[in-house]
């Protein structure tokens, strides 16, 4: 089971950290973009190509110290077809380094749109007859707004190929609480609800830790709804954006952990791979991957000893 | 405003349709894959190609009967990266023969990941300088769940490039209720707190028919609530689908339109391209493109009467 896998990554590692790979150019360096502007132009394609070198260094430079990545396809997409074939090749360089790869697509749409999306995904897509994966990430995140019917088709492939969703909860950002906190007839917020529906459709793949391979995004910027969400849901497992830049703390963790201190994995995304444009790890630009490395350390001494 | 030229293209064509361009490849007729096929084997970009031929003749057939056509990203990203390069010259050609192009891309994410889904949809992609667009569609469909901040930047875009949005308040499938139909602390649905939020935002955005060019996705399969819709949101335009395959009448869309006749927009995919496989339609595979626009002129004149 997926979610299995995961969990002994973030054993191994000791370290229950997920680098967000959403490059932007503004992150890259001169020395990596400027030969291949002056190939191509400043183009789409050009970017998409200096974003692919980018992704290699950093990771080469953290695939032995944390279990995943989570590319966001929106920094890839925004570059048409050739940001989304940087976006698969990253992927596959990605799990070709043993990394858990999560892929941030949050898609939510009616059963037979779902069913294109997972095939392309998680799944295969079928050319009359010839099945091939396309983009084949270990997860992604998915949007509950459209209810069961359009997560089912998902579920399905998670059985066949081994696959896991985190579905969104409680986001990370201020106005999530605009629908997400609406408090409900029962008494209950949206997202204790929405919650509630996770758990129920990940009923039928538990591992052998106890939670289930269809997990939820809780942000950190949440604490006391995370704390709520780990009582609630003791078996779905929480993908916690909002580390770092949006604010979230390591101590603001700890209620979303169970017993055995498990149940998250923290994304972190700009202030690893844009560590060395920070005043902290100030480096030079060539340096840009080991200083990812080192805020990757940092950050997993800092979820050690306030989480 | 975008919202303008759209209402002006239904009143010159006399018909509110958009052609939902979502091909699945048991639609597309064999005398366009075998050839391709031949060449290229049953791969992604092969299916890619055809569905370009196919969407070319549906366009040729029906651009100078419907005001817009509605391609579903998901049909094309199942592909990959040359799927994506399909969607992106689907719009373009729809663009060149005076379609308005709805982008049903459904995305939704944190404020910095909607720019950049914002940049490649609707506004343009800035390589360090060089703004070019990318897929450029007119409209593109957004999911409200993360609330007002992981909208903004699409409104941003929408003043600046003359674009709309049609945002999920309650979607045509079954289980949008799970979420959509909560009931909130006031008594309220959740759908009916989303369409004011919906109605809020496009305050700014108002054209000359008095409708906004921030629109609402409501389905046809749910005709009481699009009635209670159009009574809260008089400035909202619907777009409208679930009629025809999914069960949605020309008669359940009255209680949508405003006094002048005037409101929504309504999507059919498989009824019109697929036309030429229905007991109705029933003709040769050659003729695919003929069908279609057969279906789109019987869908209009079931509007006129029964709507």
């Amino acid at each position: 089971m997926i979610i299995d896998k995961l969990i002994s990554k973030i054993q191994e590692m000791q370290s229950p950290i997920v680098v967000g790979l959403d490059p932007r150019l503004s992150q890259i360096p001169d020395h990596i973009k400027e030969p291949i502007y002056a190939e191509k132009g400043k183009t789409p394609g050009a970017a998409a190509s200096a974003i692919f070198s980018f992704n290699i260094a950093i990771i080469n430079s953290i695939y032995d110290i944390v279990p995943a990545i989570k590319p966001q396809i929106a920094m890839y997409e925004q570059f048409g077809p050739e940001g989304i074939a940087c976006y698969k090749e990253t992927v596959a360089y990605a799990k070709s380094k043993g990394l858990i790869v999560i892929g941030d697509i949050k898609r939510g749409d009616i059963a037979s749109t779902a069913e294109a999306y997972s095939d392309a995904h998680i799944g295969k897509t079928d050319v009359d007859g010839e099945e091939t994966p396309i983009f084949d990430t270990d997860f992604i995140t998915v949007n509950p707004y459209l209810g069961f019917d359009s997560i089912d088709p998902y579920l399905t492939d998670c059985e066949i190929y081994n696959k896991g969703l985190f579905v969104l909860v409680k986001t990370s950002n201020e106005s999530s609480s605009q629908i997400q906190n609406l408090q409900i007839a029962d008494g209950r917020p949206v997202y204790a609800h929405v919650g509630e529906l996770v758990d129920h459709w990940g009923r039928g793949l538990i591992g052998k830790h106890g939670f289930s391979s269809i997990g939820a995004v809780v942000g950190a910027t949440h604490p006391a709804e995370g704390q709520e969400l780990r009582e609630l849901l003791p078996r779905t497992f929480f993908l916690v954006p909002g580390y770092g830049a949006q604010g979230g703390k390591a101590a603001d963790l700890c209620g979303m952990l169970n017993k055995d201190g498990l149940g998250i994995i923290v994304n972190n995304s700009r202030g690893i791979t844009g560590a060395y444009q920070s005043q902290k790890y100030k480096s030079n630009d060539e340096d840009f991957a080991e200083a990812a490395r080192a805020a990757a350390l940092d950050m997993k001494a800092d979820l050690d000893v306030n989480m």
